[in-house]
């Protein structure tokens, strides 16, 4: 059977569905209010020996028992190992407690792991499907904004070194991903905002029509109304699915998909990882980035004023935080020289060609230095105000 | 540029070549005396920012730095990095220790990694190639036998879990196999048996002339016949090449490159890493294979006595050792048990349908009891006679 045929159309009206095209490795996403209690839609995952439901101590008692009782009906055995909560614990460590969990519970090369959690869990559950016996499928079921609009998407897969963010990892596509909307009610606030600097993100770089979308229905998204979050995880989706359908590999396009992430990672690693939220160094990060692209003289001031609007009406800073006191520039440069874009020491941006369109650049290290300068507190803050 | 473009056709009249057919991650495998010094080869390898020589500490003093001056004129940096030597290094700690000197060095995603070692080296870089930047460049140097006609051909990377060997991996394809013959020379006695082993398997999986040839010219292997060696190497990596480019990754026909190898990482796990060297498990491993196969009534008693000694023709054991004293085969049985052919439980073998042939079986627990306890020594041994 092709994927196409495995996966039914949504039964609910109001599910949405998106295709990611990559040939034998196609799948689906499916978007909607209560998909995890929606039986229509478990009962079509792969098949498998037995179900591994990797997920951590904050999203396990909310949302574990019904996953696991709506996969008992699909697999011989389904536990359940979950890991603690947050950036920090996306580690090797991290990692050899999942292998070691698929080992007690005698995994095999036809089991099926569940990542049921935000990025952290999906990209580390991810990772280890990625690796045990050379390779097992895996499902995403993000709770997260972030997750479903971004990170569950694509097949990007990792953990963190001490010195850079997603340093060791794998390209591994899930076989599905179940975005059920209404998770998002439990989600505080601030991370809700988090992920809406990725649903942000997509504007700049591919769709000034649904920019313009998101400042019209701000109010709506951060009150988790099901309509506006449904249009907007739905137009992410597909964003993010047509990009990586025409790059699997970030060989080129797919980069853009990394717009303020360069300057992001370097505030995440810089700060220690866990203190910032990736959703909001990434929004400090392309504000960086707007004001990289106007100081290369590609848009104007008025592009970047509205960016950091909208950011800034979606609960999220603008400004990046000091990560030393005396260099601070600096400290950024040598942070982003571990970036995976950079080349033999060089460092690329993402940069905003026009609005609605990103291209990879390389930038003079004093540009550079004068846009952090510009663009960053004055005092070291511990978190986003 | 394809792959076929990019390496010449061998200079020296001796030298082999071998590629393997995978579309856009097809590669080639030289095989010849000297190759190391041979500037012709090196002068073809990929392009890249730097090289990382990763090796190990008895390995090192005898060709890295003439390995790192092939390469000085390539990259705009080479270095080299010693692990420890032995297949108890096999861990996740060695493999951090891989990307430690990957992010000291500042390797980034044009980087080059050289595997120049045995198959302790090859997976642990292989995989510390596939992960580090989700994926960089790597080229096979091996050199033990049992790495040149095996394990450094087909992109098989991975460690061991404490429970069970190459549990965790990858399959990521090198970009080009370079086999110097003459290194086999400093290769100690028992190394090169166990390499033998593995030369030997090609026979009874795929073809009984080569196995008629092994047979009339065991004695110039051992003593590292430049001629000889060449064929086997050549033929071997032939037949291991023909198989991988029908199925990359181990859907199915080239499960059968494992003959001899579920007893045999069995024998290497309750042995503890190390003690056996993987030739000497698998040698053992494949009598138990051929027994079972005769027991199923698959091949006769014939075949089971020839292939037996020629394993011992080649220095090989081809009796397993005890395991647990009270219940061995039932020791046996639960390391197996967690080998990656395993599905629900149900352990798989390779057997011999014919010799020439082998096929994916399962077999009764009574009837595999009964092979192992045939076939393994009646007294605890710590290494094989």
């Amino acid at each position: 059977m092709t994927p196409s045929n495995i996966f039914p159309k949504p039964a609910a009206a109001t599910m949405q569905r998106v295709d990611i095209a990559l040939g034998q490795r196609s799948y689906p996403i499916f978007i909607g209010q209560g998909l995890l209690g929606a039986p229509e839609i478990w009962q079509h995952m792969p098949d498998g020996t037995q179900a591994l439901i990797v997920t951590n101590t904050t999203v396990e008692p909310l949302y574990a028992a019904l996953l696991a009782s709506q996969l008992a009906g699909r697999y011989a055995r389904v536990r359940t190992f979950a890991l603690p909560d947050g950036e920090q614990y996306k580690t090797q460590d991290s990692l050899s407690l999942i292998f070691d969990a698929l080992v007690q519970t005698g995994a095999d090369r036809k089991s099926v792991i569940y990542a049921l959690g935000g990025g952290v869990v999906g990209d580390m559950a991810g990772f280890a499907a990625a690796c045990y016996m050379r390779g097992i499928s895996f499902v995403q079921v993000p709770t997260t904004l972030l997750a479903q609009v971004d990170s569950s998407v694509g097949g990007k897969t990792a953990i963190n070194h001490p010195q850079g963010k997603n340093l060791i990892g794998a390209f591994h596509q899930p076989r599905a991903v179940v975005c059920d909307l209404g998770v998002l009610r439990t989600l505080p606030a601030r991370e809700l905002s988090a992920g809406l600097a990725e649903v942000i993100k997509y504007g700049p770089i591919a769709d000034m029509e649904f920019f313009d979308w998101l400042e019209a229905n701000m109010e709506e998204l951060r009150a988790c109304d099901t309509a506006a979050l449904t249009h907007a995880v739905q137009r992410s989706c597909q964003i993010k699915a047509d990009v990586v359908a025409r790059d699997e590999h970030e060989a080129g396009l797919r980069t853009i998909l990394n717009f303020g992430h360069t300057f992001g990672h370097a505030i995440e690693a810089g700060m220690g990882y866990g203190r910032w939220l990736h959703g909001e160094a990434v929004a400090a990060g392309m504000c960086m980035g707007a004001h990289l692209s106007r100081a290369i003289g590609l848009v104007d001031d008025r592009f970047v004023r509205r960016l950091a609007a909208l950011l800034e009406r979606a609960g999220l800073p603008t400004r990046g935080p000091v990560l030393d006191g005396r260099d601070n520039a600096g400290r950024y440069l040598e942070l982003m020289r571990l970036d995976k874009k950079a080349e033999s020491g060089a460092i690329r941006f993402i940069v905003i060609e026009r609005p609605g369109r990103a291209v990879l650049r390389t930038a003079p290290d004093a540009l550079v230095r004068s846009v952090i300068d510009h663009c960053c507190e004055t005092e070291p803050v511990l978190q986003p105000a």
